[in-house]
């Protein structure tokens, strides 16, 4: 997260994780979800709020879940399931379900693969967003397995040297278990920025850097500006890691056709730009870290390898060289105690919508 | 590749590629590797040149690989072996063995437990270079399954924020099937550049954009410079893909630490940065099509999938949009017609190795 994202004390509420996980939860419900899909989809988007990760948390996403299960685009009861099967793969019909929902069931049977047969890959096709992708790579760590986690979304990247999205961000999750280091968790676009970013940097009024978008004709704007609405429909694109070609952005391009391929194609059901497809693909994977080295070998060696990185002499005007999953760690542990900044205008909204559909909102 | 880096008609010498993989296959068994691996460690380095990537092929690789085998840091006659298996992985330990004779073996196994299981996962540890990723990705793509590989190098990179190095380019490559179209093949390292691209430039005297290094306080270098003589010991250090945090140096660094943990610190040998230990580990992976979905609509799926990004609008200055690995397959049906432009200073270096070991040189 960039500083300048943190929502400020004059414009922020701050909200207990709990009360919120349950109000969500209970939105989820009264939208016809079942109690424990509720639990589990509330988990998601709190879990995002309290990492810090404010752009897939309850302010930026949890209006869109409310909008798509009353259009019929999320179906709040899917009647989800696995279509192809091997020892350690799956492929899943999610039946427009929500991801948030689908993804970490689909997580637990990769898993369950993987302590069968060493590796466990899920792939689910017709579904919808599913918040947060560290979620559902961070289920694997209690099993000291690696998680991966991938998900093909709509259009908003261009191809390098392209004038028209072709893309989704696109993100790739990873999550590693150490022994008594943090967990690696790394979790991040494959475009310079995600999407959600922009409309977060627009409601705070503030500029976006140079590198993340490009005009309408396809040309890098490599200055700061002041950050559009959105992206999809403003007229600009969101540009692939690395911004231009000279700074790698074929790089940023390859690895979004790399999620688009795995996460869509692979599910049968199409991928990010297909015309007339479901726009969300997901690839869950667990590896059994037994399956290659010692367990205890490798977790003493993860603590090792993430205390290099910690040492690292820091670059002039840095304090620290973080590990990847660590400021969300730390931030974590600071909303658990302090409560989830959310912007009054997202606490209003909630309230409403409580008070809409007859659900207890305690804040 | 970046056009100035082709080696201009001036300098170079244009040599047969069939003619160069049997010069180099036999300088590989003067030096004490069997005729089977001689054969394969030179189709992998020729390969790269007739696509093009000239930074992995013989002018930047046999030297290092001539001068390994002979002061015994590469081991020309490995006896490598699965030291632990279960059905869909397997880690290697490959006895100091040229990663680029090691790796298709590797990819093999993978290919192997990939149709017994749906996917096939081997680690290889105690290894040496193994050349261009993409050649054991490609490997796959007869099997109509998707390969990946990745590689964890010696330390070049520096950590987001970080003054001193701590990873090695650490580069991902996937090859995907089509059906009429050109198969999909990413091959980038998760810096903003290959070092061996910087050696490169160097020889050919020209600057290095902005981006791709940071100075020696770890302060990144955003403007062109001339480039150093190699990055190792120049005093330069490797930025991370991205270049700086408001690019997303935060995301190549996060990708190039989990290279570090698939292809390093899971096979048990270590991670790049580990001190006094081998300083190469390798992963591939293959993914059974068939185990997820319909092969023929897969592959047809793909040729759609890759019309629509070439098809693509180009942007201002851009005549085309190519989809990754069109560029180097483009380069190969040249250079297999017209020859490979080998710098002539590489090609008296290897006309001299041959007189030294005693091996016909046709050119």
């Amino acid at each position: 997260m960039l500083e300048q994202f943190k929502v400020t004390d004059k414009q922020a509420e701050l909200i207990n994780g709990d009360a919120l996980r349950i109000v969500v939860s209970n939105i989820f419900e009264k939208l016809g979800v079942q109690e424990d899909d509720a639990l589990l989809g509330a988990d998601v988007l709190v879990l995002s709020d309290l990492r810090g990760v404010d752009s897939h948390g309850v302010s930026n996403m949890l209006k869109h879940y409310v909008t798509g299960c009353r259009d019929g685009s999320i179906n709040p009861r899917p009647d989800w399931k696995v279509i192809r099967e091997t020892p350690s793969t799956a492929n899943i019909d999610s039946d427009r379900g929500l991801g948030s929902i689908i993804t970490p069931k689909a997580m637990d049977i990769a898993i369950d693969k993987a302590k069968a047969v060493g590796v466990g890959m899920v792939t689910v096709g017709n579904g919808r967003h599913l918040g947060m992708a560290a979620y559902h790579a961070m289920r694997a760590l209690p099993h000291d397995m690696i998680g991966v986690c991938m998900t093909s979304t709509p259009v908003a990247v261009l191809p390098t040297f392209g004038a028209e999205p072709r893309l989704g961000t696109n993100p790739i999750a990873v999550a590693v278990p150490a022994n008594k280091e943090l967990p690696f968790v790394f979790d991040a676009a494959t475009s310079s920025v995600a999407s959600n970013k922009i409309e977060f940097a627009h409601r705070l009024g503030i500029n976006i850097p140079g590198g993340w978008v490009a005009a309408q004709d396809g040309e890098p704007i490599m200055e700061p500006i002041p950050s559009p609405t959105d992206v999809l429909g403003s007229g600009y694109s969101l540009l692939p890691l690395g911004g231009d070609r000279e700074l790698g952005s074929h790089k940023g391009y390859g690895l979004g056709c790399f999620v688009d391929i795995m996460a869509g194609l692979l599910t049968g059901f199409g991928y990010g730009a297909k015309p007339g497809a479901p726009n969300f693909g997901h690839f869950v994977a667990a590896y059994s870290i037994d399956a290659f080295t010692d367990i205890g070998k490798f977790k003493d060696e993860m603590d090792e390898w993430s205390r290099m990185m910690q040492s690292t002499k820091p670059a002039p005007g840095h304090q620290r060289v973080y590990v990847p999953g660590q400021p969300e760690a730390e931030m974590e542990i600071e909303r658990r105690e302090f409560g989830i900044p959310l912007h009054s205008s997202v606490v209003d909204w909630i309230r409403d919508t409580c008070e809409e559909l007859s659900v207890d909102c305690p804040f």
